[in-house]
């Protein structure tokens, strides 16, 4: 059974977000977790791509009843039919949270991860009183294995 | 059928605020609109105190499954077993929403808001972009009816 | 703090079963419980209708994101956007329900009742093992007293 | 992407349905869809062991906070925090339904099946109006497999 991992950002981001996410994506594939997103686009996209690219497993917790908003580099979709909702699903199905970026939906995982005790790494993401903040998903990658690491 | 107004806060909190939350449940109470809250104490109590004082109608959706945590206040309890997951239900069952201070369950509620687009105004809460603040629970009833007004 | 009762049941019914719904709302409001149910039409509706008429109190856990669905007996909405899964809240939100007549949403509900031990009984309902049928309106409300007091 | 195919069922069950289950595991594995369950034991497990067995893919949607009632055959666990509520992320995640023996739990995810449109077929399950009932795997793989088709 895999370590799952979250990444959350934006379905619509900055080529240079979409550069850090898949990137993020290759070094969570390499730890040899289970990345999980929201499905959607843009980070959660380039997340998912990444983690491929590198042999990697992703699930995709959507928004919709169907796999309508899901992004082309899902192994597993789990369409909930709860909208934004989901992302409280996002945050309890994983370990820890990458937050890259992101808009209000980002922000609510951001509070649902301290909200329920999930550590939590953000790069260039809202500046939320808690939330560490690095510069690189090397960095990012890196701060998640220490949390793991203290949790055992 | 009445008009859901929520009010968002803190489960503990100081003196100023539980004032605060108080005369906005006087004043919720008295536009005749139903007070929606997460059932618990500090600012919801405060309001839904408040609301009952001027005759109002309060709610609480609990994030239990029994009214364990439920604050004296309640004309009518929601157990939803869902923990903080409940907040979205907060927010969804609502019209427009005050939050007053709070913790990172009031940011998830704040990012949910956005999220669904629901109208919402702060007092002395999250710095979030987008989030207008007021002074005072005056005002913060005032702009409420705005929001209600102009949505007609 | 009301004492919440559930009535569960059919958005479409015949004559005869909105007339025992009816009866079952004036009864419930008459105990001075709170009715909670669907917020739909047909059992639901009649429920709510009945209760009104005997100035008792009503609340309706809607499937969608507005007041659409609802029917005109609701002194309290809660939208909440999650479909045929607010059924899990009906149940919830309750300390006992009593099933009338009923589709396939009512009989999730019945079986969320005994998959979270809530009391439950039937008229005319889905023959489900351990679901105890009673004849008319006036029995399921006495049977709900009886559970109500079995487990003070 | 893959297509997902749930096997409820009681997290208590006979050796009978044990084989059953893992027999209809083996089939789901071998037509390449994959196998989503509530995770636990009994059915659950049965189902994910036989999908293992033929190098399928396993994905549980748990109803706790974390990963203590997973089975040992998951490859993705999805820990939700919503007790029994998760039976309809089951349904709604999945294409077609197989249902094997089973309590009220499974009889909550029939009523969710048939309550969202979901093709579902049952082995000794709950006599449901509506539930085509089969007498073994491969059958029950064989309608599962028709279902997929003319929904196409």
């Amino acid at each position: 059974m895999g370590i799952n991992i979250a990444v959350i950002g934006g379905s619509v981001c900055s080529k240079k977000f979409y550069k850090i996410a898949r990137d993020t994506g290759r070094l969570i594939a390499q730890q040899g977790w289970t990345l999980v997103c929201g499905g959607g686009f843009g980070v959660m996209e380039a997340a998912c791509k990444g983690a491929k690219e590198k042999g990697g497993f992703t699930v995709g917790i959507l928004p919709g009843y169907d796999c309508r908003e899901a992004n082309d580099f899902l192994d597993v979709n789990i369409p909930t039919g709860l909208g934004c909702a989901r992302n409280v699903l996002v945050v309890r199905s994983s370990e820890a949270i990458i937050a890259i970026d992101g808009q209000y939906g980002t922000l609510s995982e951001i509070a649902f991860a301290f909200n329920e005790g999930k550590p939590i790494v953000g790069i260039d993401s809202w500046q939320i009183k808690g939330l560490i903040m690095v510069d690189s998903a090397e960095e990012a990658v890196k701060k998640t294995k220490y949390f793991l690491e203290r949790k055992k």
